[in-house]
Formats: structure tokens, sequence, C-alpha cells
């Protein structure tokens, strides 16, 4: 993997393989930034990650995933907000984060075990165990999804933890300064009521509610 | 405000002002994409709203900023994760969620009232009552920052909630199907601890945190 260059702010960059990857398994949620007819655009969707590469899946009709399959270098970033860090002086406010911006292009996959294999990472990153559980799907289902993988070619992890920092120690005033941690919270789980009977939490749901509660 | 077109997923389009508006109003965090040689970069950062606009800040030497500032349209992308849909197959599972995708043109503040409202704006959209609270910055900060307007020249707007759809209605195999709604929790605040005393939190500390616990 190479290491994109961090101008601005390197004493937040952290670019080791090993950030990067802890930054991507922490989450589901990426950005993709992509070309059209010289114009960015940018769309949120999950993903899934194997070794260097990300799995990205939709409908065969995605508009997305078919400009990613032109070929072009895409860039795709994944943040996770972990706080607010308020400062007694605005200038100095901040927040805590852990992100990575890549690099990188699409490949089609064509292949039905990885196409299959590519569905069960993205579902495995969003709620660990569930794969196992659910109906992967039929062949029509299959052939309606497209998956491809996009392979990183550079990346940069940028992290910023804790409490403000020395810029604002000569402020005398007496306003509160700290920072509030923030996570992503879990609610109880919700059961679909069309099947008119309830099965119980398997496995995945208690586990995923237990972490995120 | 003109929209953007959704070709797939119309179902979940939901182009209204209002429901930008909202969606922009939630929260303080986007995505930005911009062009550099004709690579698509992607940087997550802050924003305020006002109108049809949204405030963006940084250091006079952010590089992204500088890229907005060639007259280029970038897109922004705002997105909120509020749960997971676990259908009983993995073609039906999804997210919801409540996203904005933005097209517009950045220009620069430079009138000085002007600058300082971008970044109470900015502020507020974080933690509401805040920027009453901290001190603003001085002349010397004020000018190492760069604060600069996106006027959004369209928008669309996607929203998704509830459980799992009909599409899994005629799976009999007993796997728990629902979802997990899901929420950004704040956790105690942290005090600074370099000033060795503790003024006590704030209104916009209490608040927020009474909000988001």
């Amino acid at each position: 993997m190479n290491f994109n260059k961090i101008v601005r702010g390197n004493k937040r960059a952290s670019n080791t393989e090993i950030d990067v990857y802890n930054i991507l398994d922490s989450g589901f949620l990426c950005h993709v930034a992509f070309q059209h007819e010289q114009q960015s655009m940018i769309i949120p969707t999950a993903y899934g990650r194997e070794e260097d590469c990300l799995y990205l899946h939709g409908s065969s009709k995605n508009f997305m995933l078919n400009k990613l399959l032109t070929g072009q270098t895409a860039c795709i970033a994944v943040t996770h907000l972990d706080g607010l860090v308020l400062a007694k002086t605005l200038f100095y406010s901040s927040m805590n984060y852990r992100s990575v911006v890549l690099f990188g292009k699409a490949i089609l996959v064509e292949n039905e075990d990885e196409k299959v294999r590519g569905l069960q990472s993205i579902t495995e990153h969003i709620i660990k165990g569930r794969s196992e559980e659910v109906i992967v799907g039929d062949k029509s289902q299959l052939d309606a999804t497209i998956v491809m993988k996009f392979k990183i070619d550079s990346a940069s992890a940028k992290i910023r933890n804790g409490g403000p920092g020395e810029g604002d120690s000569e402020i005398k005033d007496n306003i509160w300064s700290g920072h509030i941690p923030l996570r992503m919270q879990a609610l109880q789980p919700v059961l679909d009521e069309k099947f008119g009977i309830n099965t119980g939490w398997s496995e995945s749901i208690i586990n995923f509610y237990e972490r995120f509660k």
C-alpha cells in the first residue's frame, strides 16, 4: 500500500497499514467520489474489506457503480466522528475523529463464489455473524446485483483524540473547556411484524445490540 | 433551489426544500468532493447552514478550500445513518438513513462580520449555544482562517426508515428479521485539566449532553 502525502495537519497523520485497516474495520459506511462528465460526484454506500480491497455492491443499474467500472481512479473516505473538542476559543476547538482517504480503481467481480463472498464481507462489516443466519439470495437476485472490488492504490489516515491542545492555555476567561466523546449507539431491535411471530433475537442481533447499546 | 434527478431508488427520493434543510440541520459533518488535476478527491469537514448556503472553514493554507475557490462546481454529501434493516435475505436487507447530495460553488467570505457569523454558524451546528460562550478569536486567528460560503445550486434528498419491505414476505425460514435503530450518543463530557480548575458545565454543554446522552 502506498500512502497519500498529508500536507496540512500532518501531526495527525498516522500512515501505517494497521491504522488504515483498523479504521476501515471499525465501520461499514463510506463516501465514494467519482467523475461523471468532468464533475465530481459523491454517494454514500456500504463496504466490506478483504486485505487491500473494499467490496462495494448495488443494483446492476446503479449509476455510481457503472461509472466506477469505466476504469477511473475513484476516491473513498471513511470517517468516524469520536468527539467534540471544545477549547476556550473557537480557533482551538476541533473534533476527535479517525478517518481514511483512499484512492484506487474498481474491478467487477464476475466469479459467483467471489460475488457471494463479497456480499458476505459487506454484511459481516455491518453486523458480525449475520451472513451465517441470513439467506444469501437466489440466482436472479445475484444476477441483478453488481459486486465490485475497489483495490486500494494509496491511502492516508488521520487520527485526533483527547482534549484541547495547548493553544488556548493563556486564556484566563472562566469558560468550560474539554471534550465530549461521541459514539454510535444501537437502540432496542424492532421486530419485523409482517410475519406475525417473534422468532427471538438471533446471535448476531444479540451480539450487535450488546456491543453498541 | 433546483433538485438533482434521482434515477435509482426514487421511491426514497424526498425532494422538498424542507427535507433538504432538515437533514442538513440535523448534522454538522459533511464530505466534500472536489477536483484536482482531473481526479476526484474527498475530504470530511464541518459545516453550518444559513438559507441555501453552507459555511465551511479551515486554515488559509487548506488544500481543499483553496481548490474549491478556483470556481469549480463541487459536490457535498451529508449522511445520517439511522439504522440497520435486516430482512430474511441479504437482497432485501438495507439501511435506514437520511442523506442529501448537493452541487454548488464556493465563494470566499471576505467581510469580517460575515466571517465571524460563518464561524458562529458552524459552531452552532455542532453544539447549540456554544458560540455565545466561547472566544471567537483575535484578528491574527481570523486572518489565518478561510471562511467560505457554498451556495447550493441543486440538491437531492433520500430518506429510508422502518423495517424490511415486502420483498422477503414469502420466506418461511425461521430467521429473526427487523431493524436496529442507530443514533449518535454523547458520553459524559471530559474536563480539560490543563487549567487545573473545573468551572462547571456551561449551558451549551449541559444541553448537548442532555439531548444526546
